[in-house]
This record gives C-alpha cells, sequence and structure tokens, in this order.
C-alpha cells in the first residue's frame, strides 16, 4: 500500500473528519475491551442537576462532584435523573443511546425533572454531555462501562498552592521625587499550584506569583535590579524587560543557574508601562509557564492621584489534556505550536479575580487605574470591562495625554503593557473579560470589581 | 496494551498525521463497505467547467451544479472532461487514481479541455478536487464509488429566509437637538434561514437580522429599552451594550423568558459607537449565531452630515460541517473553542453585501459613513476597503477628532464597533473585506461598495 | 453502524484524542509491517549533542547532521550517547521505551553526558524528541527501525536559490522636490528557492524577493507602474497597493499572464506607508508565497533626514509537513484555512534577517526608520525590537506626528505597512521579533540589528 500522500490528501482527512470519528471512537472502543466474563446486570441511577457550569451529582459516591465519571458494568440497566438547575435549557446526551428531554427552571423552555433509560452496554469510555449550543465545553464527563484502560492524567498534586497575584499587591506610586537609586530582587520559582479546581500545572514564575511583582520607577532613576533563581530550580531563568535599554532588555545579564543569583544597573530612559518576561530558552514556555509581569516608569512629577489602583496580567496555558480535566497537567507543545491554548488566566487561576480576596474593590465617585500586562506569549488579550467603559488608555505612549477615551475594547498585544483609567460613576459589579468571549467563559479569563459605598 | 500518553506522543501524532491519513482512509473504506454483489460496470461520462468558485457540472444530473457529486458503480469506466472556464489553470485530482491535465482559458496556461479517463475502482466516497495551491477550499466535491454510509447533514430548510440586515437600514442622524426621552423596542428571534447557496443555520437575532438594528442616541437622552423574546424561542435572550453604564451593560435587567418582555432606562454618558450583544449564557454561541448590533451615541451638536450612511457587521460562525456542505449546519462547540470558523460573514449570509439590493452605493465626490460593529465572538477584524482608504476612523473615542487618517487596514476586535468614514474621489467598485484573507475568499467576508454619478 | 454523527461526537473525539493517538501509532505500526525474515539484532550507538536548536550529530553517518534519521535493524541493541550542548536542560525520549536521564553543562541542571540502552523492537517509525516543556519543536527527528514504507516530502531543490530582500536594498527618500513623472517596473517571477536550511518552497514574488521592492512616490506624483509576468510563469498575477486610488488598487488592470506586460498610471493621494500585493485569484495563496510589498507616499517637504532606513516584510507560509522537514514543502490549502502557518517570516527565509549580509547595522547615536509590511495573508504581527522601544511610530496616518511613542509592541494587522523610527543610544545587538514568540523561535520570525561605532 502506497503512503504517498499529499497536502490535499490530508486536508481530505480534515474536512472528513466526521465521516471518521465514529469510526475512530468504535475502534477504540473494541480495542480496550478486555477479555472477561459477563458480569451480572443490575439497576443504576444517578441523579444529576444541570447547570452550565456543570452536571453537578447529588447522592452516592457522585455527591457534589461537577461532571463526575459514571461508573457501571455492562448491560447495566442506567436511568439518569436530570435535574434542572437554572432557566437555561439543558438535556444529557449520550451518542450511542440519544438524549434526555430538555430541563429549565423556566417551564417554557423545558422540564423541572426528566427521566432518561437504557442499557449501559459493552465496555468503553464514552463522553456524557449537553447538546445544545455552546454547552459542551463545560458540560461534560466521562461514561465508564466496565473497567476499560482510560487514558489518565496524573494525580493533581498541591492543589493548596496558589500563584494567583494578589491585584491590589502592589507598591505605592513614586510620585514626585527627584531620580535617585533604586533596587529591586526578585526570585524565580517554580511551583506546582492549583490552575482550576481539581487540576494542578507547574508554574514557573517571578517572586511565586502570577504576573510577577508589579515593580515602579521614575524616569532618570538609577534601577539595581537583582535575579535569584531558587536552588531546586530545574531551569535557567533571566528577565526582560520592554523598559531597559541594555542588551536583550537585561537579559544578556541575567541568565542564572539554580542557586545564583545575577544583578544588574539600567536608567529607565521611556516613560510608561511596560511588560518584562524571562528570556531563557524556550522562552515562550517560560512565558507560557508564568514568567511575566509589568514594570511602570512614572513621569519626575508623579502620575495623576487616583483612588485605587489594581494590578492584572493576562497569559495563556497550553496543556495536554482539555480544561476541566481533573489531576496534573502537563505542558503541551503541540498547542503552543497552534496557537490554542486551554486556559487564559487573568493573574495566574481560572477566574482568579473573582475569588473572595482578589475581587477589585472601589469606591463609588472615584477613578481607579489599573496596570495590565499581557505576558502571552502568543494570543492578544481583547481587554474589557463589562457595564463600564476605559475612560483614558495610555496605549504605547508616555503618561502624557491618554491615546484612546471612551473605549470599549482594548486590543492588548502579547509583550505589551499599559495603564487604563476607570472613572466608576455608579454602584455595582462590573466584569473584566477578555471580549473574545469563548476564553472568558471556557478557559478562565474572568474577573469582577465591586463599586461600594465609601 | 498501555494507554499512558504523553504530550509528546500526541504531538508526534499531530506532526505525523501525514501519515496517518492514508491509513485512517484505507480503514474506513474497508469498514463501510457493505456485501453486495459486483455490478456490471459501464461507461460514465461527467463534464466540468473549471472555476476557483467551484466545479460547475455540465449535463445530465449534474447540470448548473456547483461541485456535484458525482455518482458511479464499482469499476465503471469513467471519464471527467474538464473545461477551461477562465484564465486561472486548474486540474481535477483525485487522490486514488491521479490528476488531470491542467486546462485554462489562457492558452500559455493549459488546454482549453482535456479529458481524465480512469476505473471508478472499490466502494467508496473519496473527494475530488483541483490541486492549484489556495483551490482545494473552493473547489472539492465527492465522488461516491457505490453506496457506501456517508455522514450526511440534515436536508437544509428555510432557504428562502434571510436575515441579511440591509447595509442602508438605518434611522436617521440625531442631529442637533436637546436631550429627551426615546424609546425602542427589540425583539429576539430564532429563524433558520439561509447562510449560504443550499445551506441553512440556525441564527439567533435581534429583530430577525444580523446585525440587529443600529440604535442612535444623543448624549444625555433618557433612553427606555424594551427587550421581548418570540414565544417560540428555544432560550433566554437578554441585551448588553457597550455604551450602557449598568450592571452588565443591561444584561443584569434583560433576562427574558420566551414570551416575555423586560425594560428597563438608561442614560447614555460617553459618545461613540459601542457594541451591543445577547449576554446570556452561553455568551459567545448567542454571539456567534447572530445576537450583535451597534448603538451610537452621538454629540449634542449632532455628527457633521455626510451624503451617505451605511451599516456593517461582521462575526464568526463555527459549523459541524465546512463552508460549502449543502445541507443544515449545526453550530460546532468543538471549533469554537479552537476559534477555527467555517464561516466569517458581513450582515448574516456569505457574501450578503455583494448581492442584489445588499450592496453599498454610494456618490461620486461625496463622504459615506459606515458603522461598523465586530460581534465576534472570538475573531478580530481587519477592516479594508479594496481600491481606498478609510480617510477618518474615530476609533476607541468620542465625536471630536479622528484617532486615524489615510487608513489602509484596521484592528476592530471582537465586542467593539466604530465609524469610519471615506471621501468618495472616483466612478467604480470598492470591495469591502476582512484582509485576513483566507476569511473573505474562503469564508464569506465580502461586499461591494460602488460610486456612480449623482 | 450507523454513521450519523452529531457534532458533539466529533468535539468528543478531539478532546478525547489522546485516547486515540495511542491506538493510532500502533495501527500505523502494524500496518506498515512488510512481510520479512527476522535480522539478526546487533549493536548500534549513536552519539547526540543536546541543544534547544536540535540535536546534533557525531560521528559515522550522522556527523553534523541536526535531528538526524537514527535507522537501526528491528531488535538491534541500541545506545544514545546523549551529551551536553549548553545550560539548557535536555533529554532524549522514544516514547514505547522511555526517556534518557537528563544533561546540561550546568552541573546543577543535569549531567554533562549519559547513555540510553534499549533494543530495537519492530520494524517502524517513531519520532524521538526532548521531553522539556517547550523543547519538541526544535528538538525531534526519526528513529527507523527496518525499512517500513514513510511518508516523505519530495527532495529539495535549487537550495542555492534565495528570495531573501536585503533590508537596506531600498531606494533613496524622495525628498524635497516637485511631483513628476515616474516609473516604476515590477517583474513576477516563480522561484523555487530555499525556505530553511535543507528545505525549499515555490515562492511567488515581484522581482523574485519577498518582499518585493519598496517602492517610493511623492504626494502628487505621475506614477506609471508596469507590470511584467514572466513568461515561465504558472499563474496569471497582478498588483493591488493600498495607495493606490483606482479599482482593486490597480488589480483591475493588472491580470497579466505570462509574458505579458500592463501597465497604468496613478496620482498618489494619500501620505504614508501602505502595503502592495498579488490580488489574482486564489489572492491569499498569492500573498502567502511571497506577493507583497510596501509602497511608501511622501510628503512634498519630505521626510526627515534619518541615518538608517531598513525595509522589513512579514509573512506566513503554510506546508503539506511542520519547520524543520527535510525536502521540498507543498503550499497547504488546509492549514492556511485554520490560520495554523508553519513559517512566520521576516524577509523570505527562516531567520534571514539574522544572516551574514542581511542584518541591519546602524551606528550608535543615530536614529533608523523602518518601513514594515505585512503581507500575512492572515496573521497580524506584533512587532517588537527586544533592547529597544520604537520611538516614533506612523500607523495609519500620515506623516505629520507620530501616534504612538515609546512603543513595545504593535499591532500590524495582515494587509497594513507602517513606518516606524527608534532612536538608538547604546552599542550591542537588537532583536528583532514577532512578539507571539512562538512564531519567532518555532517559525523564523527572527531578525539581528547591530548598533555599531562612527
Amino acid at each position: 500500500m502506497s503512503m504517498e500522500l499529499t497536502n490535499q490528501k490530508l486536508f481530505g482527512i480534515i474536512i472528513g473528519v466526521g465521516l471518521l470519528s465514529g469510526m475512530l471512537v468504535a475502534g477504540v472502543v473494541l480495542a480496550t475491551i478486555p477479555q472477561q466474563s459477563t458480569p451480572t446486570p443490575g439497576k443504576v441511577t444517578f441523579t444529576l442537576v444541570a447547570k452550565l457550569s456543570g452536571f453537578e451529582g447529588v447522592g452516592g459516591t457522585i455527591d457534589g462532584k461537577v461532571n463526575p465519571d459514571l461508573k457501571v458494568s455492562p448491560n447495566d440497566n442506567v436511568t439518569i435523573i436530570l435535574k434542572a438547575g437554572e432557566p437555561v435549557p439543558h438535556d444529557w446526551t449520550l451518542d450511542s443511546v440519544g438524549k434526555s428531554e430538555t430541563v429549565s427552571t423556566e417551564s417554557s423552555l423545558g422540564k423541572s425533572e426528566v427521566k432518561f433509560n437504557f442499557l449501559a452496554g459493552k465496555e468503553r469510555v464514552e463522553t456524557y454531555y449537553c447538546s445544545i449550543p455552546g454547552h459542551f465545553v463545560t458540560m461534560n464527563g466521562k461514561f465508564i462501562v466496565g473497567t476499560p484502560n482510560q487514558v489518565q492524567p496524573k494525580a493533581a498534586s498541591h492543589l493548596s498552592n496558589s500563584v494567583i497575584k494578589s491585584p491590589t499587591d502592589i507598591p505605592a506610586p513614586v510620585g514626585n521625587r527627584s531620580a535617585k537609586n533604586v533596587e529591586f530582587t526578585l526570585v524565580t520559582k517554580e511551583v506546582i499550584a492549583k490552575i482550576d479546581d481539581g487540576t494542578s500545572f507547574t508554574f514557573w514564575t517571578f517572586n511565586g506569583t502570577v504576573p510577577g511583582p508589579l515593580i515602579r520607577v521614575r524616569i532618570g532613576d538609577n534601577v539595581t535590579l537583582h535575579l535569584k533563581n531558587e536552588l531546586n530550580s530545574t531551569m535557567v531563568h533571566s528577565i526582560d524587560s520592554h523598559a531597559i535599554n541594555l542588551p536583550g532588555g537585561g537579559a544578556a545579564y541575567t541568565q542564572v543557574k539554580p542557586g545564583e543569583t545575577k544583578s544588574f544597573t539600567f536608567t529607565p530612559q521611556w516613560e510608561g508601562v511596560f511588560v518584562y518576561h524571562c528570556a531563557s530558552p524556550h522562552i515562550p514556555t517560560h512565558i507560557s509557564k508564568g514568567m511575566f509581569g509589568a514594570l511602570s516608569v512614572e513621569p519626575a512629577a508623579g502620575l495623576p492621584t487616583v483612588a485605587k489602583e489594581f494590578y492584572v496580567g493576562q497569559n495563556e496555558v497550553y496543556t495536554q489534556f482539555p480544561k476541566g480535566t481533573q489531576g496534573h497537567q502537563e505542558f503541551s507543545d503541540a498547542k503552543q505550536l497552534t496557537e490554542t491554548p486551554d486556559y487564559v488566566l487573568f493573574n495566574g487561576q481560572v477566574n482568579a479575580l473573582t475569588k473572595p480576596g482578589f475581587t477589585l474593590n472601589a469606591t463609588v465617585n472615584t477613578t481607579v487605574r489599573i496596570f495590565f500586562a499581557v505576558g502571552g506569549p502568543n494570543v492578544a488579550s481583547n481587554f474589557h470591562m463589562i457595564g463600564g467603559v476605559w475612560d483614558r488608555v495610555y496605549y504605547e505612549t508616555d503618561w502624557t495625554t491618554p491615546n484612546m477615551i471612551n473605549a470599549e475594547t482594548i486590543v492588548v498585544p502579547p509583550g505589551s503593557a499599559l495603564a487604563l483609567e476607570m472613572d466608576i460613576t455608579r454602584l455595582g459589579k462590573f466584569i473584566l473579560v477578555d471580549h473574545a468571549l469563548t476564553r472568558t467563559f471556557d478557559k478562565g479569563s474572568l474577573g469582577f470589581l465591586y463599586s461600594n459605598l465609601p
């Protein structure tokens, strides 16, 4: 048989994948059936509450679990009790047997509860999901018949570790002062930590957080930067800042081995907000794993005073398994190459800035300033605040004049940082998103800003 | 057999897919051959005219069809008569048998007509195509031997329905007037309609069109917005406008069930052009299916008068089958997750703004203004007018001063809208594109502007 | 068996691909084993130096080769001697047998040399690679057991040909002069040339280089453009410039057959820098293959004088096999459709502007101007100079006022060109990148600027 293959043959496969996939599933199922005696079929019932955030298990071994594994024996008689959890309509679908009726807490859109009964069939792993458009990503789990082999991620670990950078953990503005000598120390740390509920990831960081610390200097300062690499690191790390008029933005002086510290001095010459990031090979991987932050070069007279300042960093993470997988996620070179991330994060964890202690809290009738850094390594942010506008944006400019006003959605490329000001004129909740909304609602780039009474 | 699999194994598969795909096709072919007696081979001839827009069938059952299914029996003796349809060279290729000679109406680039003869071989579905680089996407069809099983989309329906928003269907400018009470009603409608020739799709819309209506208000108006959800809707819908200084941009007040109407009042505070979109879960899907539009907040003195105004909206649609498939297309969650759309549309249908009654028609030596909204949900537009420039662009700013002039290609992120002015100084045709040109020429983001004598 | 398949089934496949890929590899291995007698196993040793740029062969048939094919017989006893080539840690991994210990020239990160011993096993082709995150793309090769069938690209040819446009090969500025008649001739040439070490590609070009020549005119000139298509071309070609106020930007007058010349005259009306590109069908393919350049329309008083001017063009190329494949690469329609290129290039070849004779060389304490054109056809550049900023950017504007200063990373959409100025205030090396860094470090968009003493 000839293996000669043109590009078009390959393309035929891609556009014909619908045809193939049914076959492939079947192939896998057959291939993974071990020899065994037929178990006695029984009756099994699972109760699930249907929400766009996931199917929530009720009772038994699945109680409280989101998108739980549903384990049965071959030929079991299975009943799914599906309860409505919200007005959004949902169903429960298993391709080999069909789909349930639709449920919704809104009676015009579905029933409040339905039962769906079927025979489990042969040993296999099959994906159950909600078939309403847009719901698959957050509403799917495994229907496991018998004990087939499965590709499993390693167990999650260090889930109590967090690399979330608090959006309020930033130094005071430089203010109106003379240029002087200033000194900063960054420590590169490789940290296994939670990236999502039930999921861990090996982050590489500056100072243990994503993004690394916000560094603030005055134009003309004499800045000494020390970079220390923790002794237990597995890689050389470094720093390249777009604010630094030196070879490699400093990276030429800071290829630092584990346990080592290197230092250099520079004088900031350009006002504005700039990214810094690790520039040790393979550079994009170091950034995707968390090594980036912002460096603000402030004017001689200081910045205009605002009531509150916040610090937000976006990066995208490429992993072996899709978002939602429980376990330890390994980095995926393949997905990085095609620029198709599984996670898009603000401040180092899925929906970090929606969590208690990490939301942005402001006072009504004041102005806030957000320092926003996009590490990337590949994906531009479309930065938007639901319920508001960016009143003044300082985009690829100094601090003299904002070059955008009344701005809804700002494209911030990978390897860029900027400052945005927002005049908060009402009480309530604002929502921070990458307005490429699939990233926000399926990959994690979500944050909240609350406007409170004084 | 171990199913342990590292990310790199997976990647090996991806880069090795050329190797695999030949196998897979073979596997499918074998697997789909039903038991049957050998039919008597016959002689079959198909005549096709080769154009980049598709192979056009001539005579018999394929007459007038573009990229027709070519159906034969196993072991038939098949002749393809390929006729040149344009100067661009083309061939007819079937990987299992080879490719024809090249045809072109330009004699230096190919013959005017060629014959290609071969035996049909075993029962299968195989893709025929033109092998000239860039031609596959628009020039491919099915070569069907015998009666193999095929993955088929459902039949198209409601092809006479259209959600095209006329680019001239816009209200008059607000003009120079005092602030006052104004009222708007939007109706959310779920509509099966034509998305491309022979292809239908279930759109979700505001008022039955994509984009929804252009809403124009004066800064400081007291605006009441009513949102009605049609009784036969299957989903809750809502409205979030980036122009609205309220929770969720209004979405907090307008989660509207089928048959219900909700209303709220706001005062526009920021001048400019802003997107509105549905913000009911799953939000990106609601936008991709068509629920977005523009809201223009105009200054107290009114906008400068221009001769003509137009309204264009871009969104991208993710479907189960590739563009060009005849039938009813279902929404694809998977392609939305990887941000790889099948359709990129101006005003709700493939090449809508090139069709009679929907082109942009202006008068020479006048100025036109285009309101341009990008719903997304994920893909930024690179908005360009072939044969002209955007003389003045109001981009993330108020109406005071254009912040770009002489602009060739403008990046407009998903979740953004703006106004562009063009001084038309010559007669003729201008062409509106997303200058990520694969979208325009292979996915549908094409429009025409004609400059006419007064 | 039913072939009915929903979109979600397909999606299940995509997220379940980890499960599948192990199966598929196995399938290929089995399928490609020809009948043969068992060879006598022997001992085989390969020595490789591990660098992120690739595994370098030492000795024997692999001496000096990067990521060499490692050929053994079934059941050979194989030893890999892996030597550290740099501080970055590396290993040698073959999924079917495991991975070696880690090597690094930095003792805290790995050994200086390790041996890895295993039995070759059955006839197959398997990918070896480094398993450190981010290293797969540049560190992988083929481990070939026996003589299995392989998908092979055609042999490379014309590797001594180059389409690199020298960044200094640009005409003098127009200067302060009256408008006058000027004339330019472009010749469209289809050229097989080197795209990467060991890899050739069929470029389509203006004047034999990528980008095509920089064209400079004065506002108000009477410009005559002649477009000649070489006699041995296989396609019609044309020119569309965004600077030209004519139908198709000139494309309406210049659909030129092989051997033919067409001409037209225009008067530039808009100041600035604009892209030109071929606009013959299939247009995106013509651009991806190299047909684009920049046209600068300069003001009546001339441009401000700078010490040096450079010219850089970016396009992305879609090919059948991944970057790194030795041989002749065919164009991939499929990858163009999903906007996932294999190569992202500055000036027509992988890392062209890092090569002797093609770097950007400037004098310290002077200002340089870069004309930067992005052909695309689909991918926006995130243009950054490591170690510096863009001091003044003329972005979608005339030459009057830069609209960005102190700019770190500029989004330049496909179908756009602009001028950037940089004040070079220190000696040393600067690095030109697309800051979507996977493109730079894995796909080729890398260049060097050296600042020298006067």
